[in-house]
């Protein structure tokens, strides 16, 4: 091939570009789509046209100093289920998985879980006491929290009723709502064992109670060994102050514990002998079992998994041949050693590939690519963590927990994929 | 301590916050704001008083769809220049790096360098076209791109302009603008070799010419050896889509070498066995030099590194004692090895502490905490990468390469801060 120089080359872009317009057909049927299984390029349009965005300059540097997605993007957004809960500032609402990939998820899309709304708190006014079994109760602004060494750290945090309307059954036709009370970011901010410290905590101290600054002061209890261990007061994720609806200015992190212990908005941390015994922790948040009994304090996040894509929000839209199956998977026990994925329904498993960092404690990203025949799909995802444990079928789940509880359900989630492509939520036996 | 239940816990709560009302100087005599140097709390009002934020439901779970962050952190935004180029469609804006920590930049803070504005691009009517020495030119949409294997991995992006305007001495107050050209994200893409692999690559083609499709129509040449190893094309960024504003629906990753090779927008990539000397690297990204020769391909990011806090934007707001030194270090060449800080314009120096994830051409985040005296500080930094390239200074830099160029300055930066911890750039011999 001869080089050609700038001026020629932009000549011949133009050429290129014209040759499309008046005899595309022509010129295109050298071109093949690409992948075996899609279509011939044919005289395709969008290749031999000038489309608006070649021919006219776009929004300047100065148009948005905080930046927005794509408009054609309009569907990656966080959805709650209205008929959940009496009142939005109780609920819920959802990543969407079935839009993302990686590990990051993007703060924008971070689901949120709030008893009370979002707090509007200013960070000026903000204050984090420390008080009870220490020798000398302090109060902390936010200036003074930064003034501690930090640490960088990327977690999952998931909420305990993550999948809970799963347990009864195939209830939700997408991974967003099956599986979205999940989210993973980077956060910054400094560990626990530190500011204890500095208050000087009493050899009695054996837990410690969190409570949040919203109006509804949520309270957990927390074992002092996970306190003194990993946890960390966090004022940034993904680089940035929190968001309000994580809890912005600081929240705890109590890696691979249940979400609802990292308390947001943080304003108060007592250090006390015994549990406390919350509503958070007694009526809430613990699981019902079949014989009555509740189990309680159960805090561990539990090895699980999900196929994002296909799934029922995702489903197959280029017809047979190369197929990319992409999941996460994650675990309160460290990381995730190994990830199998099904398309018979469970009968034959497959390893899968898993790509990017593996950080304890984090979102996995996991890749199986097959060639599609074109025939039904029962779709499911398996992990393994480091510590051997085994993500469970949803029977095995119910047959020793039960079907009372909405929270810790770990189970293996199965997607019917038809041979049109489209996925549903479906369960198998 | 006794252990309090539940409901006596929300009445003593609420006994706390009455105390404060009622007599907050008193209960809060017993309160000392944390670590040396800060002041006693006193009566702090913020913790003695019910605030809004305690009393008030906030924003329930289906206001925002897409989250925003506080309007308390309506500082940290991108900035433009406005007297740098003729118009914002051409022009720079900049991270704002003293209000981040971590690693990762949140994808709305991403600086933007546009020479023909942000296109406006429909993913269902974007192709990507492979010809030249290939066997067989191929056109490619958007799902035909995400039937390949996908990989997830960290890079920074460096605009080779970035700090360009220091050669001449110290200009820009903030490292916002003398860094700020400068951001990482986790990219989900394909590996750009099994793209060409698809289309039949020939063994004559030694170089890749990348296009983009915005009105620019950006175009760089590449060397195959590059585009064969690590590079990518990518279509999302910290797990969701790809900003308009870095080359949506998808941009070419060319880890580790300068921002313009990692053509936006891309929509062309053309084999060939000679680089194609385009604008982009003859007239610019060209250093030019004290004898009026210019250095031509100089891909490679060099190491570098700078403290975000404090800077001039961010200056010491909380007196004597305890200070966190925070600052990023990067190389093209892979990781980051070492970073050492002076606080005496360099005559001494001090290894500092890497923090967080060290992985080859991403941003690295390392800390130096000391008791600062309140005595004037010329704070700097120094990094050292994996292949033992060392930072230098901007004298040594000048030496070589004299005052000509805009490109590729990674001299050491220095902040003076005065007693008052103010914070200003300049320049030391």
């Amino acid at each position: 091939m001869a080089r050609v120089s700038a001026p020629d080359t932009a000549a011949s872009r133009r050429g290129f570009l014209k040759a499309g317009l008046a005899g595309g057909a022509a010129f295109a049927s050298a071109l093949v789509s690409a992948r075996a299984g899609a279509a011939e390029a044919g005289g395709d349009p969008a290749i031999t046209e000038i489309q608006d965005w070649n021919r006219y300059s776009g929004a300047g540097v100065d148009q948005s100093p905080y930046g927005m997605p794509s408009p054609f993007e309009k569907e990656a957004v966080r959805r709650n289920v209205p008929w959940l809960t009496a009142d939005p500032v109780s609920s819920v609402n959802f990543t969407p998985l079935h839009a993302l990939d990686g590990i990051i998820t993007p703060n924008g899309l971070c689901f949120e879980r709030h008893h009370a709304g979002v707090a509007a708190v200013d960070p000026a006014e903000h204050r984090l006491m420390i008080n009870g079994l220490v020798e000398k109760p302090l109060v902390f602004t936010m200036e003074d929290l930064k003034r501690f060494p930090r640490e960088n750290r990327i977690y999952f945090l998931e909420c305990a009723a993550n999948s809970g309307m799963e347990w009864r059954g195939a209830q939700l036709n997408g991974c967003q709502f099956t599986h979205g009370m999940v989210h993973c970011v980077m956060y910054t901010g400094v560990l626990l064992k530190h500011v204890l410290a500095e208050a000087g905590l009493k050899s009695s101290a054996k837990w410690l109670l969190a409570e949040g600054a919203d109006a509804a002061a949520m309270t957990r209890s927390i074992p002092m060994e996970k306190a003194l261990d990993d946890c960390m007061i966090a004022f940034a994720m993904n680089g940035e102050a929190l968001r309000p609806e994580q809890g912005y200015p600081v929240r705890l992190v109590v890696p691979g514990f249940e979400g609802n212990m990292w308390v947001k908005w943080l304003r108060r941390l007592e250090a006390g002998d015994e549990p406390w015994q919350q509503r958070e922790e007694t009526s809430k948040y613990t699981d019902l079992l079949a014989n009555g009994k509740a189990r309680r304090f159960t805090f561990t996040m539990d090895v699980k998994s999900v196929i994002t894509s296909p799934s029922p929000q995702a489903p197959i839209a280029h017809g047979k041949g190369p197929l990319v199956v992409s999941g996460l998977a994650w675990s309160g026990n460290g990381v995730i050693k190994r990830v199998d994925v099904s398309v018979d329904g469970g009968r034959n498993w497959t390893p899968a590939r898993i790509d990017g960092p593996s950080l304890p404690m984090a979102l996995h990203r996991f890749y199986h690519e097959f060639d599609w025949d074109g025939s039904e799909l029962f779709l499911q995802s398996r992990a393994v963590d480091e510590k051997g444990f085994v993500q469970p079928s949803k029977d095995a789940l119910r047959a020793v927990r039960g079907v009372n509880s909405i929270y810790h359900n770990n189970g293996i989630q199965t997607w019917h994929v038809g041979t049109d492509g489209a996925v549903e939520n479906v369960e198998i036996s």
